[in-house]
């Protein structure tokens, strides 16, 4: 079985090795997938966008461990969620917040069963000593009921939805700026309507106004140093140019707000 | 079978682990074995350099991923490549000239049947959903003929290559910068011989003049603070210092020019 | 069988590729997993450090291959080492010195044997020449014996350990900074009793005096903005803040000098 790794310990110090060989030590068997482990410090938003993103390609039964967790050694609780056909292993915290709002039926497990950690559980490295051991035991068919009790009160990040506006306008955020400069907000198709946009639609960040829409980068390659929108590959509406950084160009900073109006005087609805 | 993977998406985003989830997806069996990620954006250059130095060490039957692809979504073609026992995959945008130039009777397919790409093929992110399942199908042994058409008008980067002057001296250029500051040009023993360097060279990048040639990095190690040129382990000429950054020396830059000249009166032929 | 790299290589290059490549070449039933190539260029003392808290987790039988090397093609043998259940491959240059120090027993052997190396041995890339095949060979089962003499004039790394003063106070130093900014020291329970911690003692770094010794980093939430000193989960004393870098704050270096002393008026031991 797969078990992917995504947390923000960065790939310049022990601790993603000393995860691996957690793993490896209850399950020989597994094959271990990174994610990413630059994650901005800490930025449990990001986190959730990343995992989100990433883990839909993979098989069913895929178990996803994910660490962002500036509350490890407090009382936040170490847990297991089912949901899609997959199994995440992190935090409670609001990590897995995009699984729970796109994956009905989730279900979330406090983890308190420690015959499945590691024999002393250090209050500074519940990745090695939680998580890691955890996942191994999935990956090997231990059931989550084994594993804790199931739970409902789960936390569940509010902020990484947009909000709409009286108005119908939506307020939205930049949830992720990528390397090439692409600037990914929190908005679905559920949000924002293909009708919508083709009723003509206007996005709004900082002085800038973007109102093309495009299928793809290259779709114009006369036209450089434009910006436009589009769905990005994940599922989410994107602000980029071709062949050069939409983020530079706007002074783009993670957690920005922008704004999505119609582009017609009246405010019209956007889903 | 082993699929290895060259991209410029970075670690830092989602990019390389849907694309690993989409091998997994179609290939389970498969070992997933990362070249790098941190090729400079859309630099095809540096891709190809990579990629050819990296692949020589792996195993025969050993499928390749390269993906440094400005041209996503436009008319560049997806191809697959067999040369030298080994398999590549990625765009026909010239990412695998040094394979064409030193793997004799290389083939090339265009790929085109679609019932191996992924369910819905996405404008913008060909990786996930051409490259990744048709390197999982070549894994499992799928013939590159069932994959596509044959293809001989492929894009091959005649500007990899060292030009030679009519005076028999060569221009050629830095095509990396590793991390430890070694120049790697585009030089190879081909361009080079062995009884030219005896004779008697000189590289001229720059203000700098380079007329030592050694074995290896620590071979006097009295000595350091000196440039010199060696046969790099990919097989191309470096200009290094020992325990120091030519690059920095000579304040070198990615594309920049170099001569390479016989160090006697009279020009001579260097290869 | 598992096969675990750590190198100074950084990630943008062809040479971890080409690691893999070689391992795969001799060994196609291994499973390789990245500790980091992030080790500062040359820097054996991170390198040391990092491998072994990092090789703590993983079964016996592991084999660890560790290439931080500026000496590659002058005189420093190649070695491999048993300690502790582990293999260890790599430069005789005082890499291993906590494994030596820490698993009573090692044995060391001076990798003579070439019918286990590459057919054509490079001088300036013993990765791939040496150390990639013959931990492919330790990971099939073939015997140190075989590869090699033993020895036992390796190199050790007095530097690597802290110094008792005549007063009792202990002079350390910081080992290594990692991405949160904690800062490492290489003091371990060995150097430190928690009788000593008891009676209260003083860590002196610079200008910064920290009394406070915490057991984990969430322990008060409240208190932000205030260093401390807890053991790490490799076993090593650090000196963290609560969400925030003790190393910036401490403008602290990889390699400062710190004291650590008995609060009393009058010094004490601390074992």
């Amino acid at each position: 079985m797969i078990i992917t790794l995504l947390t923000d310990f960065g790939i310049a110090d022990h601790y993603v090795g000393v995860m691996k060989g957690a793993i490896l030590f209850v399950n020989l068997d597994t094959k271990i997938v990174d994610i990413t482990h630059e994650i901005p410090s800490h930025d449990i938003e990001v986190g959730a966008f990343t995992l989100f993103a990433a883990h839909q390609t993979f098989p069913a039964g895929t178990v996803h461990i994910a660490v962002v967790d500036p509350g490890v050694g407090s009382a936040r609780r170490p847990i297991a969620v089912a949901g899609g056909d997959h199994f995440f292993v992190g935090p409670d915290n609001g990590l897995f917040t995009y699984i729970y709002d796109y994956k009905p039926g989730a279900r979330v497990f406090h983890l308190t069963n420690e015959n499945y950690f590691r024999p002393r559980v250090s209050a500074t490295f519940h990745g090695r000593d939680v998580f890691a051991p955890v996942a191994g035991a999935l990956a090997k068919g231990v059931a989550l009921e084994t594993l804790g009790e199931e739970i409902t009160d789960y936390v569940r990040l509010e902020r990484l939805r947009p909000k709409r506006r009286d108005d119908g306008a939506l307020e939205a955020s930049i949830i992720h700026i990528d390397r090439f400069g692409n600037c990914i907000t929190n908005i679905t198709r559920n949000d924002l309507s293909d009708d919508a946009i083709a009723r003509g639609v206007r996005v709004v960040i900082d002085a800038h106004e973007i109102c093309l829409f495009r299928r793809f980068f290259a779709e114009n390659d006369n036209t450089r140093g434009e910006l436009f929108a589009m769905w990005g590959s994940a599922g989410f509406l994107e602000i980029a140019m071709f062949c050069d950084s939409a983020a530079n160009l706007i002074g783009a900073q993670r957690g920005q707000s922008i704004l999505v109006e119609s582009s017609k005087s009246k405010a019209q609805s956007l889903t």
